[in-house]
């Protein structure tokens, strides 16, 4: 079945907002098995919504329209959709009770543009919204001969993530044929057309599953998707190609492996605290130009607790000197960004945390502040544990933005304490 | 003029990426007085990517396409626009030299598949590419008797950004003729749809300049746009709305002011650090729960350093009483996450690093580790300075989710310092 995904709302047109919606669903419609060959957004002009939604019921059996349920948009994708169904709207007495109750619980006071969001379709199915007050609705009808579905579910991330998993999903298993199972490789140490030099033989002898790199925010990853009958099958298939692609000259460069987004978005982090947990050991960080990234990241996900002690933030050098014990030698002779820095700053987190094993970061993350000697970009980093303190210093580039040097420094850092936990470094 | 942009890559389509690229340009396109109606993403299916080429260029007249230019990618963007422009494409010897000398300077090998990228429609605008090896192309010819024009970028934001900056922008401000000119009004302690519900009046009354609520990740702010025939009439338009907007009950929740993205995106740090120099103090932050997202996300602020001097990660209840110097009896009797704890790590922090004011976060972000006393979403707060220090507790909803658990206490953490040096609390 073929998919389309709709997205309603000028703050989009106008890039008030990233339209992170999309990507989610999306991946959770791949997943399915349904086909997507076009994405779309329109404003919250009434003709051109109409028009967008004839034009992606034309040419896909289900459409996800998301936004436009919000209580200031008037109804329209709501009466725009009805109307294409040849459905009338009435108002649903247990959606206007729950949203009734949605403010009540939160203490704030229902305004008047939230009672036409309970105004529902007839004979559309409602899904209830946990997380907010526009609920969701799936529409199923004939059109010009064919069985069509729309599915409106709430724009903002919060609402329309956690409803299109509890309620679109279930209702889109049941329309579904084929599973489409995907897992990916992580790399290090190689950019997306090095990668996809070395894949090109494996990528052009097989379709399914299909192998392709793609680059993710730090790093580059290897996705190998299969399409099968059942999830077990694709399973299998994946598994077996990845014994492929690990056998391949890409192999080395390969430093975990994931399946979901989650884990995808994370491998760096994830790979960091399951080394620590089989290692039994506790880490902590010193931080100069990531400010406080690396602890963040990794507290991001939950659990990390039984193995992220903290850290410190050693933006200023008296942080350094005071609370890290850097000499104040060190840094008068070779600077804040410096190996002996790095050394010393690893050596005293681990120190005052009592951590088993910890990383520290220094370096020149722009875009001013640079030099001949020491241009922007330029990260020096230790790892301290029992055995001593490894330090090295990299180069990221002058070009690249201070958010991008950040990034790829807090995940430098995480890399060095994977390989060091491995007995790489 | 009308302009549309029209993303290239499965990638999108597969949610594999978020569609930053998209929103960048929309905001630009909007500054610079386009009119958008529609945004889409197609695959890298030719047949496809030509049709959504054709009605783009049907109903707009410029259109911008990012993507499919990478080294994997065979060219068909470049291909089926030049063919929709009726050109021919050939190899440009000055961008193959770039490309050449790009791999160069990052000691990596240039690949095969680089070489195609130095493929351009023959008199087609050459936008060169200081960030990456795709370079950018600019098409201009008539179709259906109609001048369009056609700009191609490469995907990746950190090339797709810069290079619409320093090449198209220009490109466009020949083309374009009305200027659009923003600012924004950031509200704090209020929802959107309250807001909505406060300035319906003024919505309602004006259609130039326009008043728009919109939700940000953690706050709501108020959008004024002009549309006038120069930026400067368009500026002192929303200069004059601006003070009506003020003088409304609209007014009190207002806490700042920002006119471009990046003011917009970081108003509250941007806000945290005038008021720490305005009041010459020195700042620290002592993180649980947030793990080091508070001084994170100030350090993402070029030239923060004047103000930040870093800060404790205490994740563990070793690193609040070793490094904090929290009373063990405090954990004992109050546990972690306690006013009685935030009070002595907001003391702590401050007696460590030597900052003028510091805060204090300590809370439960989940998705376990609630109870019934102490909920997830259960978050204290200290903020110490030279006056004393104040305490509060905030419940942001057990129902949310740990990152914007997380992002909300990050937040509300600098709003209380904002307050503090404003002597609000």
């Amino acid at each position: 079945m073929v998919s389309e995904i709709l997205c309603v709302g000028t703050e989009l047109l106008l890039g008030d907002i990233i339209n992170t919606d999309g990507a989610f669903i999306a991946r959770e419609l791949a997943a399915l098995g349904f086909s997507s060959y076009h994405q779309s957004t329109v404003g919250d002009n009434p003709t051109r919504l109409r028009e967008a939604i004839r034009v992606a019921l034309g040419r896909s059996d289900v459409i996800i329209l998301t936004g436009g349920l919000g209580p200031t948009c008037d109804d329209i994708t709501k009466v725009a959709v009805a109307d294409e169904f040849g459905l009338t709207m009435k108002l649903d007495e247990e959606v206007l009770g729950e949203i009734k109750s949605y403010f009540e619980a939160a203490g704030r006071e229902m305004t008047e543009n939230n009672i036409s969001q309970a105004m529902i379709p007839d004979g559309a199915t409602v899904f209830h919204n946990k997380w907010g007050t526009a609920p969701g609705i799936a529409v199923c009808g004939e059109i010009g001969g064919e069985t069509k579905h729309a599915i409106l579910l709430p724009g903002p991330p919060s609402e329309c993530e956690p409803m299109f998993m509890e309620c679109a999903k279930p209702y889109l298993v049941r329309l579904s044929g084929d599973v489409i199972y995907s897992l990916s490789l992580h790399m290090r140490d190689i950019g997306e057309s090095a990668a996809e030099a070395i894949l090109r033989p494996i990528m052009e002898e097989y379709t399914n599953p299909t192998v392709a790199p793609y680059a993710l925010e730090h790093e580059t990853r290897i996705r190998i998707t299969a399409r099968a009958e059942d999830e077990e099958t694709a399973k299998a298939m994946c598994r077996e190609m990845k014994k492929t692609v690990l056998k391949s000259e890409a192999g080395k460069y390969v430093y975990c492996e994931t399946e979901t987004p989650f884990e995808a978005k994370n491998a760096t982090v994830l790979t960091l605290l399951s080394e620590l947990r089989k290692n039994g050991v506790t880490f902590a960080a010193a931080e100069s130009c990531t400010a406080g990234m690396i602890a963040s990241r990794i507290g991001d996900i939950p659990g990390a607790s039984d193995v992220l002690l903290g850290g410190v933030v050693s933006y200023a050098n008296e942080v350094k000197e005071n609370v890290l014990g850097v000499p104040h030698e060190v840094l008068a002779n070779y600077g804040a960004v410096s190996e002996q820095c790095a050394k010393y700053m690893a050596e005293g987190v681990r120190r005052v945390t009592g951590a088993g094993i910890t990383v520290s970061v220094t370096g020149i993350a722009g875009p001013d502040g640079g030099s001949k000697e020491k241009p922007v970009g330029m990260v020096c980093f230790g790892v301290a544990d029992a055995n001593g303190t490894y330090t090295e210093t990299k180069r990221f580039g002058e070009k690249r933005s201070r958010a991008k040097i950040r990034l790829l420094t807090a995940m430098y850092a995480m890399m060095l304490v994977i390989k060091r936990l491995r007995g790489e470094i």
